[in-house]
């Protein structure tokens, strides 16, 4: 058993404890103690609200995630949820097959020729590598909600000892599950409102192309023509699949924005607990302790440091793919954002969503690096502490600070820390400055009437 | 109280400490005791000349700040600074709105193409970003000015151990007062002659301009309409608001001149402590101490490294706006080099700009990564202690010296150490490099007759 | 004598102990002790099937490393593989000089220019590239051949401990003998299928060439002629001498395939010494032991990282030019995309070619990085370990780890870990998006009739 | 006084030393012990090959270097080699001047315009960086001239106890003094070819100018107004003038080469110190030795780390101009590949120089980075000390090995270590793939009879 050799507990002893407190847990939230503030709620908690918005989106279709304790959440196969994710994600999989299909019967099909010279082609094949890695996200995301009880447990024991008396949350600060609440709901806000203006301008787009062009079909059916063209080779128009195919794509493109949410509330959860450490150890500044409390206090950081490598190991998948996919994307924004514009609508879409993207991708970031920026923390407070108290744990645990790799990664490829923020930036930059040249390439194509 | 863990001192105590100290310090000034080489002013001593300059241009509107007490520096909104800063800052952004208006009714609006393609257009993104900068700047600095008693009277008492017996300044250097005030008159003078020469441009441009084009409006008027032609899109022309502008202009420019003279500044008085540091220890080798004096030591060190970290805290968003800002303007102008210039002044001007902004760009790395350079210097010293007075004490020392970050940084993004020079002209020369193709879209706007 | 520093034991002993165990080990193989699953095969054994391959294709001339002691292989300079080899190299010597002086005297000679636009000249040049590193392979194995006892001997000894009681194979992995073997058979089955298109591809081309061009020489001509042109400058065709030319191509082309896959299975062999070491400590958490126990585990780590050392001053140049070599035709092939591909097949084949070129590369980074993984990971363990038993040996081990590069390098100018991937990447990226401008410069030479 | 704090003697104590051991050595010199082979030269005896090669090209005018005490190496103003630099110099700042005069005069004077589009104007930017470039390493050297027995006295001081007994020079190597002088010389002779070569390419291309083009002057004054045009704007010709100015030119060309040389050999005799250390530390493996022993070593090694940071700060400069110059040389010569040459010796002059320029400069770089990689190598021998020989001066030489920045640098701004080669190489070819594009631009001008 793996877990097993994790800490100087023998497994039977743990899952004692789990057991424990757990019931405790459960007699706990209904009774409160009067000190309501001062509870700190699990991780598994606090991200249950997100879990509820990744369901909206047919996402992690898992039941029992509201519950206190996380070994009771599992995937039933039989319910609304998972029937949900299934229909969206074989919907997905045929627009898939038919979007290659019709890459297929473009007229240059020499995919590589063309992907740089026409620009047709070129927003083909993003469009492809946005379907693909929607698809390769939905499939993640059932993958983990079918381990979301086993990593749930774990940080559910890794982190009790942060939930009770010796570290009090961070003062001043929001508690752990409105923090999580209020990131999340601003996020998916800002992508329901990119998601309103895509339409509209799609709208508009659409009334000028049936202006321009002699295509004499209804204004719907134009529509879908003009946003879902390898659709209609497959299959013959009809209103009810037009809308049910384009309320599909608009649910699909959420699992783009939740994948970020969710990456930013799970690294705000775990960043918690290293905060909560850093105000311990700050408070302990010049009084004297025993032994005891200095081998706890290093055994709680080994703790925190093997659960971080833990939660890096289930999600640094999803963390690689989504920084290459928001990187990927910025720079064709970037470099499209050099394309004409034929509405104000089409402008005011193109600029909000390029910067919603930036804006998103940058918090993200920004938050999974402060996960290390707090786990570093310990080795300034430790430097204050008096000699005369020093012991083996003491050096032990600045030892430790010093030489973990205390960081969420990208498959450990690479780490998330605040340098590679800037890292990132500037390859962007470099790669639009080296992409200006190609700009006169791309023609004017708002009267072309072609689908 | 966040400072209240800061050492092994209680607050009360700490206030206790700065009371006597600054009477000592007032009463000690007039007195003085003859040895007036050896004592050391304070930061907030040195720094005030600093301030001074910074008034001239309508920044940082403190009062008391020539005292020696950093605790008696305000804000009154009151006095003539500070409604001297809100003028210009008022105007700043008037002109930036006029700017703005102007911007969006350009021909060719659709931002992006034009930034690439039309110079005229690359010209007014330029210098709207030069104009937001600079706002930023100002706003920063106000902000700073609110705080600055606070972060003065920190400073002021973790730099007190250097300012006594122990420590002496280094011997044969400049007094850090004198230091800061030349290398601070140096640039700002340099700054002028920059400004004169870009007027003496202007207005031989003008000349150039009168002579080639059928405006027949006025010298200064045509002047004014070269200049700032979006002012004169909102207001029709008059002298005195011609002349208003300008000077307005000219002011607001020397933000940006200021800001990097401020950091130098700043950057220097922190390094001279580090300085003072190394010295002492450089004076102990092969000297045996009791271990008070080792404990001490590290103490001191450690109030170092948190005095640096608290300033980086306090001005790296000033640094990482900086240098982005200068690193822009030298791509651009390097980039711009590349124009054809219809005067010889319009040469001299641009190259000695050029040279002026690449050299106080070098400086302001050089001397902030100095900081960094002297920080990292006890570990050398340290390892020629002989091992026979080796103690807990300088163990923790070395590590702490060791593992320390200790450099300023532009909010952690990146720390600011001599490679980093390296990288930055190397990015800037790769950015030209790749702009070499651009180069060929250049028209020839001397004789551009259209404002 | 070198060698004689390694260790704490003196070179005598070591002799003894490896005849002893040679012994022991071959009579330990036709018995067997029951235990059959848990006899570790060293490092020699393992490689053995890869030797044998490398024979195939008349690399590795060796003889006896099929025997379990690695103190028998020898070079036999009359053995059939021996000849087999020189024959290989000396006909791959002649091609290449026919290459040259077939460059030397094309029209355009002025090498640089040409290599750069002429098409036919770049694919010249390319060719060129690939027969040199061929030939550079193709020396040093024989060179590796030649010391192959000596770094097996090494080898089999520093890996001793690890074979027998308190080291186990990791549990519920492939044994090393078989782990290797299915490696190195499915990238080498991969590389026939590769073959084996490009045949098809040559062929239909060839069948295009005669159609459309008035050569009228036979079938078989024609396709040496397209295929060697160089060859047919200096000698008059002769099937026998096509035939002859066209096997030896494709047998030397296999030496590329043939080094990653030695890179691979070599790396294999040496992260699986420290993934049993990683295992044994993982065990050992939270039991307490006698210094001794600690010592030797010390020294096993030491002695680990002096064979990783010893292995990468062996093998890291043949790191080194596969690596460029990869990353050269990587970077050539994703250029290559951009013309045109005449038939179906050889879009096929191109793609497929492209696909397996970077996949191999990536395995053999994969796996040659996770060396450096496997051995930084007992500092996580270590951590664990409770301070009631701590000692200096656990203290230096601890350190050990920490500071010891241990990773396999290219010549030392890089280490190969995880994120030197990314940064190739991330070049490979840039370079193509810089070449990208070039690409208008590719003509189409389907219907080129010269040779 | 700054010397006296670095290590635990007394600057008298060492001053007596310093007389002692020189005395010694002189009568020691002549006499010889019969172990003449065991006698390790000092590094001032090494590099008096070097110097005197210098003096050859007019450089390092000191006198009393070939004598072994260094503290009698002078530079007498009255001396012939004095004079000599002092003519060569003025000679080089007269011909540099004339060149800013010509280069100001061109049709095109807006320098950067130009030296990107016109060749010519290309051409005449190089050479005035180039001679930008020797003018400073003139002015470098007798700067370093000037200070030569200050620094080697430093080091000889410090290099003295690696001199005698407990330290061997490396087993089976060369002596420093001979490996100094073959490298030394090997590299000057290929200097040789390159400046003949370019004679001839010189003469060639002149019979070719006059060929072609009607000016009707005599042979040697075209080749001079050819090579050296903006001479005979300020001068009329006349044969002594012209012979003198190419000869003076050829012998400038030397600096050039010098300086790479004087650096790899300076960095052989340091790299030699480290070796010994070493190769003492190996031969210590196994053996208990006394605390005083290990304190030694330690001391000794902290010695070693000293002199590389004095030495360091004394060539640094050197080092950085010399790395900056071979680079741009690399990246244009690389970019001049692409110009046609007319006659064939051109070619191999061309090719011949581009290969020795980067083969030189890889040399310099690989020999720098050797002191890196030896000074980093005790760490892997203390590992293998038994613990039972553990003490604190052992530790902490752990711990200096481990923290020191044990390589030269080029002013701090780089540190010379193996990846540093990889990644210069690296930015080289990303410039040359971005400047690919500029190539088209560059017109034939082999019939250009305009000088």
């Amino acid at each position: 058993m793996k877990t097993s050799g994790r800490s100087e507990e023998t497994p039977v002893k743990r899952l004692a404890i789990i057991s424990a407190t757990s019931t405790v847990m459960v007699t706990d939230t209904p009774t409160g103690h009067g000190l309501k503030a001062v509870r700190e709620c699990s991780a598994h908690e606090a991200l249950s609200v997100v879990i509820f918005m990744g369901q909206l989106f047919s996402l992690m279709p898992v039941v029992g995630y509201t519950g206190s304790d996380p070994r009771h959440v599992t995937v039933r196969v039989r319910s609304v949820r998972f029937v949900y994710a299934m229909v969206t994600l074989s919907l997905m999989l045929t627009l898939v097959v038919m979007l290659v299909n019709h890459t297929a019967h473009l007229p240059g099909f020499n995919v590589s020729v063309a992907c740089t010279i026409q620009p047709e082609m070129r927003s083909v094949s993003a469009s492809l590598a946005y379907y693909a890695v929607i698809l390769l996200f939905m499939v993640e995301l059932i993958g983990l909600a079918r381990n979301w009880s086993t990593i749930m447990t774990r940080w559910y024991e890794d982190e009790l000892p942060f939930r009770s008396a010796p570290y009090r949350p961070p003062v001043g600060a929001l508690s752990l599950r409105r923090k999580v609440r209020l990131i999340a709901c601003g996020v998916i806000l800002c992508a329901f409102l990119e998601d309103i203006l895509n339409f509209i301008s799609a709208y508009q787009l659409n009334g000028l192309h049936i202006r321009y062009c002699p295509h004499r079909s209804g204004f719907w059916k134009n529509f879908f023509h003009r946003e879902h063209p390898y659709v209609l080779r497959a299959v013959s128009y009809n209103p009810a699949i037009g809308w049910a195919i384009e309320l599909t794509m608009r649910v699909a493109k959420f699992t783009w924005h939740f994948v970020d949410v969710f990456i930013i509330c799970l690294s705000l959860c775990l960043q918690r607990r290293f905060l909560q450490y850093n105000e311990r150890l700050e408070r302990m500044v010049g009084q004297p302790q025993s032994v005891g409390v200095w081998r706890e206090l290093r055994l709680h950081f080994v703790r925190l440091t093997e659960l971080l490598r833990f939660l890096d190991g289930r999600f640094s998948r999803l963390i690689l793919v989504s920084c290459a996919n928001d990187m990927f994307f910025i720079t064709m924004q970037l470099f499209n954002s050099f394309d004409l514009k034929p509405t104000t609508m089409t402008s005011i879409y193109f600029w909000y969503s390029l910067a919603f993207l930036m804006g998103r991708c940058f918090l993200m970031l920004f938050v999974v690096s402060s996960v290390s920026s707090a786990a570093d923390r310990p080795l300034e407070t430790l430097r204050r502490f008096p000699s005369s108290n020093w012991n083996l744990d003491l050096r032990r645990l600045c030892d430790s600070v010093a030489t973990a790799d205390n960081a969420l990664s990208g498959m450990r490829f690479f780490y998330i820390r605040r340098p590679l923020i800037l890292a990132m930036a500037g390859t962007i930059i470099t790669y639009e400055l080296v992409l200006l040249d190609q700009v006169k390439n791309i023609p004017d194509n708002t009267r072309d009437c072609t689908f």
